[in-house]
């Protein structure tokens, strides 16, 4: 297959503010003290799970504009999704607001997705302001892709616990905070995995096409960023996309970190492969990853997503589970903090 | 609400290519004539409903790139979208082109979101040629989001009948194709519309939301343009359309077309308010629309596709339904032949 070109952006757009937000599980690991809010109650005292999601959405929005200094009136685009059929978490949770919504799908990729997309948004003057929302919640999607809550199925060693969180972040044409240097949308990979407790390898495929691609089309290597950083293709998936960046010629290991391995603590949360969702990368890049951009903790990251693009009913149908994986390059200006 | 500016492109890009198909029971209607092929199987050889509408969609992408005179290794990017759980029509029928992929939702709006995206995608430089691609399939949605097949089910008066077919786009930087001169993304209206047999009303404050919105932004009047294309409000919703649109100072009566109105006879085909699904204005727009422009009978059109945002869940949970609609302006480029 041919090699498609990476995005590179002349004039680079600004992160210009975000925040992240988790449930009380997630504040209960190793990211807690990073979180800008922990939300105690799953239910976020709504009536239904969908409507706590959406809320969580609502929150993270709400936290990123008014530490900007903005009002959602100031967006000009809301682009939003999450995991739940036909992404009523995200239009539910924008349709107060009235500003331009676009909804965008990439399964737990989806931070990474509208993240870049706000980027040209902003960056080709089409939006003033743009904001990349995302969220996932243990108790939609459980139920949703797997089994009842309540029916205390036993967890295979490989699955991954779909997060309750979310992430928002504004982006615009210029500013002094963290830039989107460029980035790539991801190709659809799939190598027959039909297992959809064993997302990490489903996921793996892609996310090491699009950091081979990004990094060739680059030409920069994997110790030129402080980290490049998956979604969450947790324990398993991470020793494979090792393995097959290896077959490119590429070594990430010294630099890497995932999301879905970073949320949980393996000893005492039992959450077997780690944590997954788009709440889950998209909490951590909004509430970790940017402000250590920012603070020049860390100068220059690859944030690059992992979505598995399955449905309850393709995997009824025995189909093999696509994965894709989409990237956004981060960094803080030139003259910027060194860590 | 304050009032979000309109995407105006300083260089508008060009829709280089295109094509639209559709079912047996849309190609025995009026717009049977135009569509480029028309597919008699329902199942098109597949194993599954989900199956023969991603063979819609790659059909579809096929025609439009062998018209361009492409292979799907020059697009750097297919923006797509349908209206089954988690986009997997979509993304399955992406996924062995090998080309990058930007799943996005709309609900029945999804070819003008696609297609404005695709737009600033090309415009931006971030791809050379991005395709917009969506479609749907009556026997993948009717199920999904209302009643087994073979229910029987009676339908009800204000009932959409949705379609089998779909719509492909090449966009480009730069040529002689139509152009799309700018356009709009829509905000999330919701007027607390519960019945999910009444798309039309659900959607018409939507529409009329954002083509108000052009208009204004625009400082165009409904005279200036040879159609005002909706996507698919039929017969109920286009009534409350004027309705709507006429509190606002606009007459739009004497332009407006919609593409659930024009898919089926309503005196022979028995669909009740019209056509709808993502592919019923996809394949109007790309066999119809973008001919009738390339070839000068029509000259400027406003095309805004209309969406539904509810899911089989949201209805069950007894929420209303929200309301969206994306607009694309079309042009030929000055010059062109005059209708």
């Amino acid at each position: 297959m041919s090699e498609y070109p990476v995005i590179r952006f002349p004039k680079p757009p600004v992160i210009h503010s975000y925040a992240g937000i988790a449930g009380e599980k997630e504040g209960a690991g190793p990211m807690g003290h990073y979180f800008d809010r922990i939300i105690p109650d799953p239910s976020f005292g709504e009536a239904s799970w969908e409507r706590a999601e959406s809320r969580l959405q609502q929150e993270a929005l709400a936290l990123a504009l008014q530490r900007g200094g903005l009002q959602a009136s100031d967006l000009d685009c809301i682009a939003a999704g999450d995991l739940i059929n036909q992404c009523t978490v995200s239009s539910y949770a924008a349709k107060g607001s009235g500003v331009p919504f676009l909804g965008v799908f990439g399964a737990c990729s989806t931070m990474a997705e509208s993240l870049l997309l706000s980027g040209v948004l902003a960056a080709s003057g089409a939006c003033r302001y743009a904001a990349a929302v995302t969220s996932s919640h243990n108790s939609t999607a459980e139920r949703q892709f797997r089994f009842p809550l309540t029916y205390g199925g036993q967890r295979t060693p490989t699955a991954q616990w779909t997060c309750t969180a979310a992430g928002a972040a504004v982006v615009s044409a210029q500013g002094t905070a963290p830039r989107i240097l460029g980035g790539a949308f991801g190709r659809i990979l799939d190598l027959g995995v039909t297992d959809a407790t064993n997302m990490g390898a489903a996921m793996a495929p892609a996310a090491a096409d699009t950091i081979a691609r990004y990094l060739r089309g680059t030409q920069t290597k994997p110790s030129d960023y402080d980290a490049i950083v998956t979604g969450d293709l947790g324990a398993v998936g991470t020793s494979l996309l090792f393995d097959l960046l290896g077959r490119d010629g590429f070594d990430i290991s010294g630099v890497h970190l995932d999301c879905g391995a970073m949320m949980f603590d393996p000893d005492t949360q039992d959450t077997h492969a780690g944590g997954s969702g788009c709440g889950c990368s998209a909490s951590i890049l909004c509430a970790c990853l940017l402000p250590a951009l920012s603070e020049g903790r860390m100068r220059r990251i690859l944030f690059a997503a992992t979505g598995a693009l399955l449905s309850l009913l393709s995997s009824q149908q025995g189909e093999s589970i696509p994965g894709i994986c989409h990237l956004a390059e981060l960094a803080m200006p030139e003259g910027g903090a060194v860590c």
